[in-house]
């Protein structure tokens, strides 16, 4: 179940044979006494440095620094996290519960990232159905790296049903342009909005993707843009203000962007700026596009309206970069998401197909099957 | 011709007698042994500093290093500037050359700044009328102060009479949003986009305005913000694409913006980023002011489509805040303006009227009278 992939860029593929640009997460060697290996994107795009994890704390203390980010990497590093704990967990009767505590503290990592928990529940799942045939802790072990390879198996192909129907509409275009990391970064695959670029690229189709840099946190400039980079795709990098002048000036013939909620009527909350990248967009008759897997569909939801917007801190703008920037006594907005609304979105692609036009009765029969 | 005012924020007044909330360009003792005083922008918004310039090659200095920057602030500057360089030309036959050398050692200072030459000719076409007179150089040094001053006071007009025109929409609304700087920082008086508002404040209304940070050079959260957070006037700082949000919320009732060129048609070129507020604003059925001075117009251009748009350095983006915020190997497109058309501006509010709707015959109207 260990993903086998080769650098084939250039070369016509399918994209189940097509690596990401770096790896993001991977484990290195076997169950007993192997660790999991995780790229430092808080050094990037500077610095280009791995972490290795050998003891559940410093796999807490890297998902809660954003070593690792983007709710699918999350999922398949905390699915590791859970061999390391394994490790030290005693052979005996106190295997479980050691486990048990262990899952439940690296949970705390990230209290609100859903897939974190959801990769540890499956994790215990596995444990405990292993204990409950009387395997040994070290078969238990190995199996517990089994369901962990299996977590970043799905996640890749996730990863790689998206890029194939987002492929064909890439191969259409000279000029692309996306909006904060929906990227390999933040999958352990080849990213949802990168995706179709990455197969694409690797069937020798030649583009360009403007980048906006995302403010406040920049993960734009820092991180897709690092990304495209790393895979040889040309990259160009712009500041948020700039989109609706470089679709003035024709330079990009598709929009797409990733999702971290989407409602039952297809309306979809992303990074803050993805709206008016959407409004910009129909204005100058540009296709706008959203990827993002089925587990990102939230149909209890009607509609966009019922999304709530997480408000963060004023510092990260008015200091953002280590300078002041804002004067005090000035109020800072600063909303982390909004809302694109379905009319703006020509069509949203998934794992499971993809939904165009874009409304309710579309996205049940896609996503329900 | 001194401009006299007084801070006068809570009454109701006239525009003529609002004040600045900070002295950007200050003139201080008589014309043989005064100095020019700048506020240093380059230092906002953390320090308030003042520079004084005693010789020719500080006023030069602090030109090129942007301690004062905005045309008709520059324009003023210069005025100034010449009656500090007319302080070290001798007195008898040599006073008009040193004069003439002193005035294109400022011009070049910036030489792409249109209202530095202008001021500079007007400043040589005093000292000459007054020298053809007979008159000795200490009255020929008073009679330049004088000159200079008449420049200020013009300017202070003119930004009072974009303000009397704008503060009436202002009032209307509870939320303005502006862009980049058209302030009092950019001028000798209350500025261009902000005039209205600061009209509108000194007559006791209360609003709040959201100022868009504008990357690349941040003159939003930097300048802007700053001002309007000395004056009192409730401010709120957000990153540029958070614009359409905060429209949708319904915080903001009008967008007014300056500009830098603009076409006979109407088509206004102004910092990047404007375009896309424009967009934006017409999705939301939200007023888009333009304020500018006459002098702004080129009516030897049909369209926007020949304003020619400078493109900067891309270090400017990746590396703007002293960080490496894009990685090597990305290339950076850095346009500084883009062009806002006609169809998507409400009014331009000038100094010699109100253009609305925004057409070619009306723009003839209002500017050639």
């Amino acid at each position: 179940m260990t993903p086998v992939c080769a650098i084939v860029f250039g070369m016509e593929k399918n994209s189940a044979d097509i690596c990401p640009p770096v790896k993001v997460v991977e484990w290195t060697g076997q169950a007993a006494d192997g660790w999991l290996r995780l790229l430092d994107q808080t050094k990037l795009p500077a610095e280009t440095t791995f972490l290795d994890c050998r003891d559940t704390q410093s796999v807490w203390d890297a998902i809660g620094r954003l070593v690792v980010r983007g709710a699918p990497a999350i999922g398949v590093a905390a699915g590791y996290g859970m061999v390391v704990a394994a490790q030290s967990a005693d052979d005996g009767e106190g295997f479980l519960p050691a486990l048990k505590k262990s899952g439940e503290y690296l949970i705390s990592s990230r209290p609100t990232a859903v897939n974190l928990a959801w990769a540890v529940g499956r994790m215990m799942t596995r444990a405990e159905n292993a204990l409950a045939k009387g395997l040994a802790a070290p078969t238990v072990r190995e199996g517990l790296l089994d369901e962990a390879r299996a977590i970043h198996a799905e996640d890749e192909r996730m990863c790689g049903a998206i890029g194939n129907i987002a492929a064909d509409i890439v191969r259409g275009c000279s000029g692309v342009l996306t909006h904060c990391n929906a990227g390999a970064l933040a999958t352990a695959g080849i990213g949802t909005a990168t995706a179709g670029m990455y197969v694409a690229h690797a069937g020798g189709h030649k583009f360009r993707v403007y980048c906006d840099e995302t403010r406040p946190l920049l993960q734009g400039s820092r991180l897709t843009a690092w990304e495209l980079v790393q895979a040889g795709i040309e990259t160009i990098v712009i500041v948020d203000n700039m989109a609706a002048q470089v679709m003035r000036e024709d330079r990009v013939q598709m929009v797409i962007v990733g999702a971290d909620r989407i409602a039952a009527n297809g309306d979809a909350a992303n990074k803050i700026g993805t709206y008016g990248l959407a409004i910009a967009a129909k204005r100058h008759g540009i296709p706008f596009y959203v990827a993002a897997p089925y587990s990102t569909f939230d149909l209890s939801l009607a509609s966009g309206d019922e999304i709530p917007i997480e408000q963060r801190d004023g510092l990260e703008i008015a200091r953002g970069f280590g300078r002041t920037t804002a004067p005090d006594g000035a109020g800072i907005y600063n909303p982390a998401f909004d809302v694109t609304p379905a009319d703006l979105i020509t069509a949203i692609i998934t794992d499971r197909g993809i939904i165009e036009p874009v409304a309710a009765s579309a996205v049940r029969k896609v996503i329900e099957g």
